[in-house]
């Protein structure tokens, strides 16, 4: 996520989405429309992807994609913030803001809903609720905070909100939709608490998908709806403060980590990825 | 709205949504399931709703019901805080927590949507730009605060939320649906800004419509959708507030009030209802 430190909303506490370099995927440099100042020996040009061209050993970043850490800290463990854990633990500690004592349901346990998880419970949550259709994942959850397992596959004739209305009497104080499925969506927003609950999505669902509420529902029951792009992180801001508390022991950041390999056996890699035996694997470059 | 101040969300700062007696069209008083506890000089059974029985001198409530205010206030004014006023007020103060500064949006400039601009006036909103179907509503409009209008018949090509994107560059801060049209409501989320906006919705539409909103805008756009029933408002808490605001010039309620007429007139009464000729027409009983 870019972070310029110029524009109205990299200046304002509310928003991490910088508008003078709107998030978007691009094979260019986010200054130069055309150019994306990165060739190979024999002088052709290697595309971007997401403004940081993964898998290479070098690379070229505008600055306003570059953030500056503590360089005693493992790349093999900083990588981790540069997405996918840190926008589980932002939506859970930035754009839900998360109270003490609060019950949190979590909608797929891949690595985003246990960064999920990993934030909710930095943020004093004391009911986490887990909803996989692997029984395996609980286990895993376990370690990352979550409370409860649901296993939506075993849910019998009844919706998976239903049952997570019966746990909680009456909803969630806060849902995360961390698969990418609008109707999953749907179904958080149903078991998030009347007056205050809050629904948020981190999930990519497919181009064109909707996400349709009971315009009644949306009126009468006090809920929120919101999307958490990198967890509402300001990149600059928020990803020194993270590995700060990784520091101190507070964020765990080595669980995440099941697997180190080097570039070579990197479709070994993708094979874990697939059969879902791994949670972050660090690919080493040198 | 019920405010029964013993049940979980009574006691929490966070909800309006009384969990003893939730709100519900009910012939019935809340506490008895099937007594309305009031009958008329014959013994027949006098049915309530929404707890109150309008149109009637005299009426039995439940103590959940009703609010103690200052003597010294005129019922005339008192009773705009009942519904209506006191919604749309608390709509911007209480759900949305409008901030000085910022640009509002108003969809639809009737009574609730007058009452949006005169709680957005009082949090210090700069722009208060009002859409309506009826160009005299921009004059009414203005003794409520609204800066600009823009009338969605006359868009040409353009769609309204196009309109205020290009008015705002990028959106407002926060825009507030009082029609009841899940249509306009995805119009007022697609002119809320990026990163912060919010959309918040008022109006009541047909049983079984939906909010259908595109779910890579609310996963990438960082906005937020909210009901506000009561515009979120405590009634024993926030309506002597609201009054004591009326008390010291704050809240102007009086412009609200175009007509005060005995119950025999009733008829013309709603005769200027249908017709758009009132903002407010106050019923004397006695």
């Amino acid at each position: 996520m870019p972070d310029c430190g110029d524009c109205v909303d990299c200046k304002s506490h509310k928003s991490n989405l910088c508008s003078k370099f709107p998030f978007k995927v691009s094979p260019w440099m986010p200054r130069y429309e055309n150019s994306s100042r990165f060739i190979d020996l024999n002088g052709h040009t290697l595309f971007h992807f997401l403004n940081v061209s993964s898998f290479s050993e070098y690379t070229v970043l505008d600055v306003a994609n570059v953030v500056k850490i503590d360089s005693s800290i493992s790349p093999s463990r900083a990588c981790l913030l540069s997405c996918g854990v840190s926008t589980g633990v932002g939506a859970a500690w930035e754009t839900a803001k998360v109270e003490q004592g609060s019950t949190v349901v979590i909608f797929g346990l891949g690595s985003i809903g246990l960064a999920v998880a990993e934030g909710a419970r930095l943020c004093g949550a004391s009911r986490i609720i887990g909803v996989d259709i692997n029984p395996a994942k609980f286990e895993v959850g376990q370690k990352f905070g979550v409370t409860e397992f649901v296993n939506s596959r075993t849910c019998e004739n009844k919706r998976v909100s239903e049952v997570i209305n019966e746990m909680t009497s009456g909803g969630a104080d806060y849902c995360f939709e961390c698969v990418g499925s609008s109707s999953l969506v749907q179904e958080a927003y149903s078991c998030c608490r009347q007056g205050w609950g809050k629904t948020i999505t981190l999930g990519v669902d497919k181009p064109g998908s909707q996400i349709c509420l009971d315009s009644f529902d949306v009126l009468h029951h006090g809920k929120t709806l919101m999307g958490s792009l990198f967890g509402g992180l300001k990149a600059k801001t928020h990803i020194p403060l993270l590995l700060k508390r990784y520091l101190s022991n507070e964020l765990e950041l080595d669980k995440f980590v099941t697997h180190e390999m080097k570039f070579e056996d990197i479709n070994d890699a993708f094979q874990l990825l697939l059969e879902g035996k791994c949670i972050r694997c660090v690919m080493w470059m040198g």
